[in-house]
């Protein structure tokens, strides 16, 4: 029988849903227009009326549609379920449902369920320094912004990985859906393993309209709908029509269907351990933009179309006609028998919401801090390169950090993922696939056996999306888990717009909203460095990943920027044990030299900036120059230029000074880890030349350190967005990063080198051209760069 | 009967085009092993292997074997076929067939169609200082350099508006299908008209492998993949399998039918006029990766395998049992038999390639440049907000301009297009659909008549996808065309790593190329500004897009911000007009004053910067400070401050600076727009303080300015990060850019007002609070703020 015919709601039941669903939407209306009178209990009048009419009415109320339907499920099955609100300005709804099941007024104690405190919601929705318009960080039962649109399935699977009993209910608008980010974000289906993780519920809300346009997928054939979402792996129900009471039928009987769907298949993989993959269900729901509001308004269609969007009539308070259009909307959701004489909803509704936390609005996942366990995590020391001397001998950084990333993944098998674009292995991280191979729930071919390191239980995530790594990664650590990330460093920026997201996500829960609990860090590893595209070429250089994260509030951002594998391994195990924050990495995984033993790593890491003594010429007295480096191969190539200087210069006085916390360059009252003015400056002086090599863009370091007092003694070399195949000692050579562009520098700045460093600073030029030539002619660099050493006999 | 069983080639013609494909893969073999002996007319030794192998083998033989059957079919039917090739890394195969069909060497004459041109070809492919291993700027033939996988079918989109006659073939990897902007740019075909415009032919590349991973859409059933293809709106077609000669038979048939299926349905549609959206035909090309290449290596599977993805034999210098592998590989071609003495193509095989222009490698569209004209560009200055008195009337920027790109529009109806995220009429901009309704090729409701503005012919590009709209753009700039875009500021970031592989095309072909026309600018408007989200809230507050652009080499980008209407429409006419930049220009889309009359806007945006006297309070005098601004709001506020501090410390000497131009700001030597030393002093002075009041975060500016003389001196107030709902007024107040805060700064940082001015700046600080609980208790700003004008009295 088909779904569409069923009727499973007795007509009491229908009656009380309807009337559930009428109260959420007359307080969305209410959020929108009124300033007073907020149950109507007299008739509107324009100074009931807010000054100015803000908030979006379009997706309220098919949203809160959905929201009383999957209450009565929770009800009856005792379910528990997330909602995601992937339509923007969908708050009202949310903030609505959250209201009528009291959780709202728990938190925020003077939006009492009461008239006063309705009144209050109403004043404080879309209102100065009040609340906003989407499903911000203050609303409870919220992991999903929405304010950028794209991202609500990707954040629903995340909360859905290792949560096998949670159904995560996601509303994708069909705005949303055009996005590149959510429509791809569908194949998150091939990565959902039925045993060990929960189910998504996908709802397509189908409200047919954006800002102004139609939408793609309310505009093509039903069939090329259907075909599409089951191209994308789907069982599509569709409910669709406009008459609440057989929509109310349709839906109950669709998302009942749906849920003994999802608890069929887990149950049928978790006993046997064997499934096909599943064709999880999902609903398309097609109802009307601003359903139950206003027909027409002004002799222009409003219910079902684009008008509905926002605020469906603008001028009620000036406009007698549309004032009187905007209450009989209002009252024709009879909020006199929705709510008591105090102005609480009636207790035959109020049943109808499920209690305590299994309330959508106040189910714990929501709030993932309150659920998160601390990591269990193995000694990183452990994991050290041994150093002898300094500078010896060379090691992939991140081969290192993988060996502990694969330990801390077996010590917690439950609530660690590890994500990447295709890249894992390429990053040379594949060691962490002893602990886990990669997710993978698509077909198998028998040479899967030779290297493919796929599983289905798999726990390291690939997708060549960025977009939807971040999105997992940040549903899963909203939802209270823990995770790491690795990217090429130039494609991070496809996801800058995330990140500046999920950053003011922070901003916003850790400084003003008390009641919710910290949660992990994103911990990104940004790797295949701007100086290592031997042959990948221009494209694959932009370091100004680092630029966006600097915009940034301090309290939420980290960069750091390890010049060696003991130090990566020191400021992982520091990111993965943080809360609350971006910490952004930067470190190479090609091979090299490893600078500091575990313990000077510590040390180093801890302090986040230092001066190397062993590099170091000025015995403590006055230098004549610093020379300060940030990141690992701008590093190397101080070290190189140090080596050279002492070798060729003997008596230059050089301090050799490494930063691996970059924001130690701030001040101090700019940033947490700023520095004092006397700290920076016992580092750096104030009157002595600081020629600094930094990894991504020079502007960057004049950006953190324009107010120290020596500033305009500083000389930053970066990247200067110059580059082809090149070697890497080339592309140095061209951007100036090289060891012996840096030694002319220091010739150069130090007055006392001018006349007796000539012929010095002309061999060096030769030594650019020379290298360059042989790069063109051979390939490669020569032997002596690429096997480079701090020398022996140069280290204290 | 089916394509597949049928065998339109004959034997003579099978051959052929099989020799041909031999050439191909022979060449992209040679490309990435061989630097001497490239016929093999002696035994591959060790030293004939490059010192460093770089390159990838995988997706090349897929990718001309589809391109030796577009040949065929272009010289069979005349057709012009344009190429994108999506799969980042394939390079070799572009390469190949543009170096086969001689265009490669009338660009590049070393590398002649001789054995030494073979030999320099195949030295200079992924060496260092030379050709890049995907189809950079410097590949003929390629308008798409794929570095950044994602945007191959948008940019295939965009060059088929307005070009009737050609067909882009774009062949999608199935990596590059997982991505996010290429899974929703398969929407495209809603937005392309069959009369007005050309045909894209998607030719997905089922390659199976990505760099260590299967790809999604290859572990999929057949039945879903077309199911999939099916629901994006397309008719697939399946060629599939690993025999040459079955598989050539095939694609002849299928891609023979599909061009007549294209030409068919633009027939029909130009002849009559009407046309249901058609499904147009694609083709699913599943082929092993790496076909034809070494079955097995060291016990490993290759051909059809992951390990096929870069180069297939790692050791042939060192392991003559390898060495054996790439001989009796690259010997399964047959060189001998395809290249005649001098190491140039037989001549047989010679024919099978178009001539002339017909060439993939050679076809104009794909160096758009010389097609280019100018646009017809009516007189900006009629569009002019009338300006008596500065500052004293409200105009919506956008809407102004709105006027004048009506008009271009109606100019140019061929050549200009218009793109925006569902955002055209929220960012006032929706004057335009007077010239031009918004493209939309999807179903149409009688409803649509009602303000929809959507028609088969629009010329207006909306869907809700930046990455596509983007995509679209540059696809169309690239093949010889203009366009205007226009974004909400905060969502531009989507774009970030677009504008970077954008701008990095530019860079090189600017520079580099000189055999590549100039071409028309991007001109990206960013509106709906940080300052004015009274209703979007804090996560609509971006203004970094700015620091991202200013990473970009100087020569390729330019900011401007214009402070009003007729400034905007004079920076807009500039930019239209320009070549080979990307254009950001920042204006607001709310109603402001209009500062300057056309003709002083004219003379101030070509200077870029300038003092404004009639803001001015000191008379030619050495002033107390300067207070300079840039950006719309942040220029309203600052000019507010000037008209506080006139009017309550009339004795203070004010110069009043504004910046349109940001470049201005930089040292002359470092961006062509930057100013001389003495340019920059004569306008802030060498010791008085600046007070600037900025549009983004104030970092940008002492990025731009921290090396001119008095940049300890300069104050600059910007975006903070912070906000929540609010009015603007409020949020500039929360973010110190607001006129009383700008006012206290200069009391602060002039030293003979400290006590003549104690009062007033207490007054001003109670203004900033009466203010914020103002707009928290009215939830607007009090009238005498929204109505501000510059005082009458006041202006010279």
């Amino acid at each position: 029988m088909p779904l569409d015919s069923l009727a499973p709601l007795s007509s009491e039941e229908l009656e009380k849903i309807n009337a559930y669903w009428s109260a959420c939407n007359y307080l969305s209306a209410g959020m929108i227009y009124l300033r007073a009178n907020p149950l109507l209990r007299e008739p509107l009048k324009p100074e009931h009326i807010k000054h100015r009419l803000l908030g979006h009415w379009g997706s309220d109320p098919g949203q809160s549609f959905t929201w009383v339907h999957l209450n009565r499920l929770i009800k009856k099955l005792d379910l528990n379920v997330m909602y995601i609100a992937g339509p923007g300005h969908g708050a009202p709804a949310t903030l609505s449902n959250g209201y009528l099941e009291g959780h709202y007024s728990e938190i925020y104690p003077q939006c009492s369920q009461d008239e006063r405190g309705m009144l209050e919601l109403f004043r404080r929705f879309s209102f100065p320094g009040a609340l906003g318009s989407h499903c911000t960080p203050e609303t409870p039962g919220s992991i999903h912004e929405g304010g950028e649109l794209g991202y609500s399935l990707s954040h629903a699977f995340g909360a859905a990985f290792d949560n096998p009993d949670l159904i995560v209910a996601c509303m994708v608008g069909d705005g949303e859906a055009e996005t590149g980010p959510l429509a791809t974000s569908w194949h998150s289906n091939k990565f959902l393993n039925p045993i060990r993780d929960g189910a998504v519920l996908p709802i397509l809300h189908l409200n047919g309209y954006k800002i102004a346009n139609p939408t793609v997928l309310a505009r093509i054939t039903h069939e090329e709908l259907e075909y599409l979402l089951r191209g994308y792996g789907y069982t599509p129900y569709f409910v669709e029509g406009d008459d609440p009471a057989t929509m109310h039928q349709t839906m109950a009987a669709t998302m009942e269907h749906c849920v003994e769907e999802i608890r069929r298949i887990q149950k049928q993989a978790r006993e046997t351990g064997k499934y096909e993959r599943p064709r999880w269900p999902m609903i398309v729901l097609r109802s009307p933009k601003g359903w139950t509001g206003p027909k027409e308004v002004d002799g222009h269609k409003v219910e079902g179309f684009w008008r509905a969007h926002q605020v469906p009539v603008l001028d009620p308070a000036t406009n007698p006609t549309n004032l009187k259009v905007v209450e009989d909307w209002m009252r024709s959701y009879k909020p006199e028998i929705l709510f008591d004489e105090s102005g609480k909803l009636i207790p035959a509704l109020q049943e109808l919401a499920p209690s305590g936390e299994r309330r959508i609005s106040a189910n714990l996942h929501a709030n993932g801090g309150l659920l998160r366990k601390p990591l269990l995590m193995p000694d990183f020391k452990e994991y050290a390169v041994v150093v002898e001397q300094p500078a010896q001998g060379y090691v992939s950084p991140t081969a290192t950090l993988a060996k502990f990333l694969r330990d801390v993944m077996k010590c917690n098998m439950t609530n660690f993922r590890v994500f990447g674009p295709d890249e894992t292995a390429s990053n040379k991280l594949d060691g962490i696939y002893a602990a886990s191979k990669k997710t993978w729930e698509a077909e198998f071919y028998p040479e899967d056996e030779d290297g493919t390191e796929i599983a289905l239980d798999g726990r390291v995530m690939e997708i060549l999306s960025e977009h939807t790594l971040e999105g997992w990664f940040e549903g899963y650590v909203l939802t209270g888990r823990h995770g790491f990330f690795s990217s090429y460093e130039a494609f991070v920026h496809v996801i800058d717009s995330m990140f500046n997201q999920h950053a003011k996500w922070l901003e916003k829960s850790k400084n003003e909203l008390s009641w919710r609990a910290p949660i992990s860090s994103i911990n990104l590893l940004i790797t295949s460095l701007v100086w290592r595209q031997d042959h990948n070429g221009f494209t694959h250089q932009d370091p100004g990943f680092l630029d966006i994260v600097t915009n940034k509030r301090p309290d939420v951002v980290r960069i750091y920027m390890p010049p060696d594998a003991n130090c990566l391994l020191s400021v992982a195990d520091h990111c993965l044990r943080s809360e609350d924050y971006y910490n952004v990495i930067v470190a190479d995984k090609q091979a090299h030299l490893t600078m500091l033993s575990m313990e000077q790593a510590v040390q180093h890491c801890t302090k986040g900036i230092g001066i190397w003594d062993w590099a170091s010429t000025d015995n403590g007295a006055k230098p004549d120059a610093v020379l300060a480096c940030a990141g690992d191969v701008a590093t190397q190539e101080a070290l190189a230029a140090a080596a050279i200087l002492k070798e060729k210069c003997p008596d230059i006085k050089l301090r050799f000074v490494n930063v691996v916390d970059l924001f130690r360059l701030m001040p101090e009252a700019a940033h947490p880890h700023g520095m004092s003015e006397e700290d920076y400056d016992s580092l750096f002086g104030t009157d002595i030349p600081v020629i600094f090599n930094f990894h991504g863009y020079a502007s960057l370091i004049h950006k953190l350190a324009y107010k120290r007092t020596n500033h305009d003694l500083m000389h930053i070399h970066g990247y200067r967005e110059r580059g082809n195949i090149n070697t890497p000692l080339e592309l140095a050579i061209i951007n100036e990063i090289d060891r012996f562009s840096l030694a002319i520098d220091v010739i150069d700045r130090v007055p006392r080198l001018q006349q007796s460093a000539a012929h010095l600073k002309e061999w060096l030029k030769d030594q650019r051209i020379d290298h360059v030539n042989y790069a063109h002619r051979e390939g490669i660099d020569p032997p002596a760069i690429n096997n480079w050493q701090w020398p022996l006999g140069a280290a204290k």
